[in-house]
Order: structure tokens, then sequence, then C-alpha cells
């Protein structure tokens, strides 16, 4: 049960959304230039943006948002759900690229803390085509979903076990985004 | 020296802020609803909600942080440095009310991660008379500060030890807000 009288019937974030709209708009934004948005075609692309917050959700063990992106990264990467839990199990070993895995161990060094981000893991994604604003955006997405996941479960909200639902919601996420 | 090519001479999220505009702008609008114009005069006051972000900030090790959301605190609470300072070291035993202290070890739990917000936790709080709102505002911005102080340490931005310089900044945060 939620700690506070959320509206029902409501998954997840979407529940604090509805419940204080003025501070959900700014955090729908800021989840929109992130992982939709992005500004610069060049940049990584939405399913990589997603598969980091994927990462980092499940390092916070925060099952609606982990479930939710998960699903969104899935849509942007041709339906392929084995890749996301297999990046979520053990990136290193997953068919991703280079440049991708280094920016995974920067968004989980940020989970665990800031001052965690070494010179020697930023120099190593450089080293495999990492650009500064592809470094900034990780470091913020990792950052971004500390906050989401601990909004999720700090409030306690309703989480349904529903996989169809969460398909569901991450096709809209990865075709429609997060604009308020 | 900050891991990306930062804009030099801007210290501390200001300088993530001026690299990348997309995304300052909503992470300013959210500090500015749930720090500075808060939208219900009944609820916490800024002084109060500077204090939880303060206590978070420290918590999470985050020097610019705790030093420009202490000064922004100290401002609204007459100058008393003391008293900010006394919330970081010991809450519990800090002049302030029993309402705030359990608001407190509401954000305290928030910071080590979301399912650390108990229960008991919640039902001490309304207890001491916090309303719904109190508490959803409390978790995000202690959940809020989680990104904050990762974005700011995990860039490895300028953090200048300059006591005049923050607590102009905190003058500045307190009377004029965080609005893009």
């Amino acid at each position: 049960m939620p700690h506070i009288n959320l509206p029902e019937g409501i998954p997840g974030i979407a529940s604090g959304f509805a419940y204080r709209p003025e501070t959900a708009k700014p955090m729908r934004e800021l989840a929109h230039v992130l992982l939709f948005q992005t500004g610069d075609p060049d940049s990584l692309t939405s399913g990589e943006r997603e598969l980091i917050a994927t990462y980092v959700s499940s390092r916070n063990d925060c099952y609606f948002c982990q479930t939710s992106h998960g699903a969104a990264a899935a849509h942007h990467l041709d339906g392929n759900e084995d890749l996301v839990q297999h990046v979520k199990r053990d990136f290193l070993n997953a068919p991703i690229s280079a440049k991708l895995k280094a920016l995974l161990a920067i968004a989980g060094a940020v989970q665990k803390g800031g001052k965690q981000v070494t010179a020697e893991l930023v120099a190593d994604a450089r080293e495999q085509g990492a650009s500064d604003l592809e470094i900034h955006d990780t470091v913020l997405i990792a950052a971004a979903f500390c906050m989401y996941n601990r909004y999720v479960d700090g409030l306690a909200t309703w989480q349904p076990h529903d996989s169809g639902m969460y398909r569901k919601m991450g096709e809209q996420l990865a075709t429609i985004g997060y604009a308020p």
C-alpha cells in the first residue's frame, strides 16, 4: 500500500505524477530530453539511453522502472527483450558496443555515488569513442534514475506484475516519449 | 579537473547547466517548485525544505550542494548557520520541530534507497503532524538531491572553497529561487 494517499489504479511513477502535477512537469521534461528528444542525432540512440536507464534502475532494485524502461529499450531494439535482460545481468558480456559497455560502467559508478566516477572510467569511455556529450548524458541519466527510482519506491507506489501492461507502456514511451 | 570540457570559471552544478541548457531547464524548474515556489503556504517552509536538501547532500558527501543549499537554508533562517551545521551533524538533537525531525528521518532513508522508507517512519511523521503533501515533498526533495549530488560530483565539477561566495549564492537562491 502506498505511504500516502495516491490516486488509485495508476501504476508506479504515474501515480506520483497525478498526485503532484507541478513536480511531474519538469520530471517528465527531463526524461523526454534525456531519453527521447535528445537534440543530437549523432549521439547515443534512445535504445542505448533506455538501456542505461534500465541498468541503473535494476541496480537500484526498482521493479517498476527497470521493467517499464526495459520494455521501452526492447521496443527501440526490435523487440529484443533477451538483450535487455543480458545487459541487466552481465553487460560486459552482452552483444553491445564497447562504447556502450564503457558508458554503462560509468552509469554503474554514478549509481553508487558521484565520486565513484574516476578519470580512468572516463578515459576508457573516450577511448571507445564516447563524446563529452555522451559522457555527460550518461552521468545525468544515471543520476536522474537515482531520483526516479527513489521516488517510485520511497512512496511505495503500486507496481503491478503484468508483462503485457509493461510491454504496452514500453511501446508508448518508445514512440511518444515523456513530454508532459 | 572536470571529467568533460565544462565552461571554465563556473562553480558546481551551474557549469553542467551552462554545458547543457536543455536538461538545465527542467532541473531548475524542479528545484524551484520543491524548494521555493512550493504552491502551498501551509506546507513546509523554504527554510525547512532547504534543510532537507542540505542534510541529504551532506549524506551524499557533496560539498557544493551541502554548502550552497546550507547557505540558502541559513538565509531563510535569519542567518543561523549554527543551526544548519547542527542539523547536518545530529538533527535529532537540533532545535527544530519534531515534525521536521521525522521528515529528516524519511529523507535519510530515501538517501540510502527508496525501499528504506518504512511504514513506521511515515506513521511517525504523520503522528508529528506531517501531511501527505509534506511527506511526498520530503521523499521527492531527498530523491532529487540524490540526482543533483551525483550530477555535480559525477562530472567532477569545479567546487571552490570560499565561504563568502557560498553565502552570496545562498542569499540569491533564498530570494530569487531556481527558475530558469
